[in-house]
């Protein structure tokens, strides 16, 4: 149970239908695994172009899902012919990140008509073991959206 | 001329042979193509992979060279033996990124033995017309670092 | 029960004996309520003196009040020996604040040797029901204070 | 000159007749010194009313005198009828502060109809030289804001 409530009923099917257009997270292989009113969440299996010259996980990595993350679950609660994109990311990285996969959960803090603010979480997973590696916060801004799919 | 000085003279070379191992930035196609003590500048031509469903560039490749830029100008500052990680980044999404090519610029504004802050800046050019889309600032925490290559 | 341990048993006297020198913080009015190892409330009732031109709550007041919660939080797990000073403090004002009283919380997301990472949350109060106004994150370096009173 | 020009030819009697309701920063003592469309600058003599318990200006201080330089620049840009409201502040510490007096200049860096992104700097003067100690960036909301003295 979420403790919002989307505006749009056929938000799941609006935000699946996005997703096709997200071309650098398809690049990366990132892809959402569980959508609901004001959190979705999202992962990936971690190979080695997600990372760095120190072997770990790039800070950009970890920013774009946070991003893609918190800017659909403020999408989630957007009624039709509305939209968002993100004004403001800041990114706390709190552990150097390792493992088999990668998961992060952005959420809905505070809905608004102007603006949606948003918190999220990234971790690793190693050997069923949860490592959490960056939390972060965003301002999202809601735009007139022509096209909802 | 730069407004730092590095204490590793050999900066430039330290810096280039640490790219090899940015095999994210490589799925990207993002390079450096500017290396100075403090300041460091990148850029790569803007394709399908780089773009969001609106058609604009994606929040997370905008984070991606700011991360990118502004840590090795923290980096390009660092005595042999030390290393940078980022600790935060807060993006700021100016405009719409969108054109045929997109530049970062990434500057240290005060350099310490703990914590290097820094300061980006990321442009889209079109025609010959740059446009300011992000404007950042980071934290960048000092490491040891075993291996300087 | 707080999830973290203090590394100095005496971490409430510790941090009492510090407040007679936060002479912003008196200026204001604030005073800390509840001192936990990694958790810090303190509240003040609000007056003319905190609002500004739109008679709301300045976010100076919000903004200060977050990093002295959020700063005796990461101090509270210090050992002997050692302080913090705010790196960077990240705030969204979430709600326009009004009411009979104003509290906030830090808590420690994740300590370190060299940097701590916090979180706060600012409410009012009026007639008995609480509103979050801002929510915020921090980063704390971690210093050498040679003076533990 | 500015490279802004201000909606309201009469922004600087607007801001000025603002400050009366700017109960907070009689409180510290800060006022503002130069007014410019997008650009606005305070300052105020440092007192011991204005430190913690390390003898450095309170982080709150910094904080709230940024808010407001930076408020007051976007607000400088706004047409009549509308307000501004800080939904982001985020303030990098690069240096404690202290001296005889500190000075604070806010800069709109993106004005927009919904958002104004602005950026600010913080000084500290002792004997006539000037340390920069924080540099900030910040979101500001554009609001309705019925009553324009």
């Amino acid at each position: 149970m979420s403790k919002f409530q989307s505006k749009d009923p056929d938000f799941e099917r609006k935000i699946r239908n996005r997703l096709s257009g997200q071309h650098f997270m398809h690049l990366m292989g990132f892809d959402l695994t569980n959508i609901k009113a004001g959190e979705v969440t999202g992962e990936m299996d971690l190979a080695q172009k997600h990372l760095q010259q120190y072997g770990f996980v790039h800070g950009g990595v970890t920013a774009t899902i946070l991003d893609i993350t918190m800017g659909f679950a403020a999408y989630s609660l957007m009624p039709l012919g509305k939209g968002v994109v993100t004004a403001n990311i800041s990114v706390d990285y709190l552990n150097p990140g390792s493992g088999d996969k990668i998961i992060a959960i952005g959420e809905v803090e505070k809905p608004g008509s102007k603006m949606v603010f948003c918190t999220g979480k990234v971790y690793t997973e190693k050997d069923g073991v949860l490592t959490l590696i960056a939390s972060a916060r965003s301002v999202m801004a809601v735009i007139d959206a022509a096209i909802d799919l």
